[in-house]
């Protein structure tokens, strides 16, 4: 990766028991790591934690000074186990309660008389929290420093990170291009090494796959330098066409 | 939960940077979480992290000392970006080289002349490795002291974890009952938060969805102690027939 980018990265923290438990399947960390990909920020860490505020206060606490940016989706909901704004407030040591504005958004957002406990939870947020706005329903999410809060439904995380992009500062985008070989990893996995020595600034994946019955493997070069990966390309096509691998597919 | 069950846990960690980009869905966790849950293992995070030896021994150093059991997938196969055995390697201090058994099985698996390098390389692991076998394509997965090391592929992973079993002692099975209502999560917050108050031994998570078309939530309990479930279920039933909302599913 290109060193200009080193410093432009994330970490995802799912928050939720329902996805430790194998019960749900998480959709937010792929559809994140993609967004956040096309703005030049790398995801460099995943981690799905429990619903327990020690666990929360203490990951917040140590992935916030290692990481540019630090995303967590999941429990700002009305329930008891929605636990993650309080425990953020508890990782920066600020006031929990009502913010103003978001107070305000759901009051008008719920029929008069709708208004109930549950749903004024939805607006305790830490101290001085920025509002990410929730055009899909209603309550919104919040900002503290460098960390951002999303709520777990994927639809809704969805409609709310578009108006997060300018709150993103990032780096070059990080460009990508697959080959896709109809071989198994051993048979190339010498040549790809050499390429690989060849370019520092490409990382070089390689991933085996079963598909229609037919094996393959892609492999996947990313990169904020364009022309890196065209000749780093070059140089794969080039040991691929000497070894008569048939290409399935480069996209 | 029940306190045997306290140090039962696991962590999970991908190895691989297909996942963190978000080309890759993992499918691992879920079926790894599911399978220790069957075993009374408590699976308490999960983390996905980059294909860098730094990363991964620093990672590994860090959670074998926390979790009783901890499971890795990926990066066990013939390429160059394929480091997870070198770095556990390293994170224990031991010699990283060819496993005379794994070997063994390799040369056996491949046919007279394909048994090339990058597929001796699955047979190189840290000194006196405990093997995991492989009934689907030969390569072994490994095991030192409490870290299980396993591939990426789906498939392959699930064929291989059924010669575990009898290494990882478990505690307690965690068992769970569902009750899918039709509501929103407001509207039961506070009753469900009063229940929970009540059922110290008993985790209760509330998770909204949409399904074809129409608004529920999903109430999850889950306890070692399935008399507790049963109390726990009893009191849900009677504030949701109080309130008057719909049961959609039990289970």
């Amino acid at each position: 990766m290109n060193k200009d980018n080193k410093k432009m990265n994330a970490i995802i923290i799912l928050i939720g028991n329902e996805i430790l438990s194998g019960r749900t399947q998480d959709a937010n960390a792929a559809f994140l790591s993609r967004w956040l990909n096309e703005l030049g920020v790398k995801v460099e860490e995943v981690r799905v934690i429990e619903d327990v505020q020690e666990v929360i206060v203490n990951c917040i606490n140590e992935v916030r000074k290692k990481f540019k940016y630090v995303f967590t989706t999941g429990g700002i909901g009305p329930t008891h186990d929605d636990i993650t704004s309080r425990s953020i407030a508890k990782a920066f040591n600020l006031i929990y309660g009502y913010n103003n504005e978001a107070y305000e958004i759901l009051e008008k957002y719920y029929k008069p008389g709708e208004f109930n406990d549950g749903r004024k939870k939805m607006a305790k947020m830490p101290d001085k929290a920025l509002l990410i706005y929730n055009p899909s329903s209603g309550a919104p999410g919040f900002i503290v420093e460098n960390v951002y809060c999303l709520p777990g439904v994927p639809s809704i995380l969805k409609s709310m990170v578009d108006g997060l992009k300018n709150n993103i500062k990032g780096g070059k985008k990080i460009l990508s291009e697959t080959i896709s070989v109809n071989t198994v990893e051993s048979e190339i996995a010498k040549s790809l090494e050499d390429v690989q020595n060849n370019f520092s600034n490409v990382e070089i994946g390689s991933y085996p796959f079963f598909r229609l019955g037919k094996v393959g493997v892609s492999i996947v070069m990313r990169s904020t330098e364009k022309n890196q990966i065209k000749d780093c390309a070059k140089q794969i096509q080039n040991f691929i066409q000497q070894k008569k691998i048939k290409i399935i597919e480069t996209k």
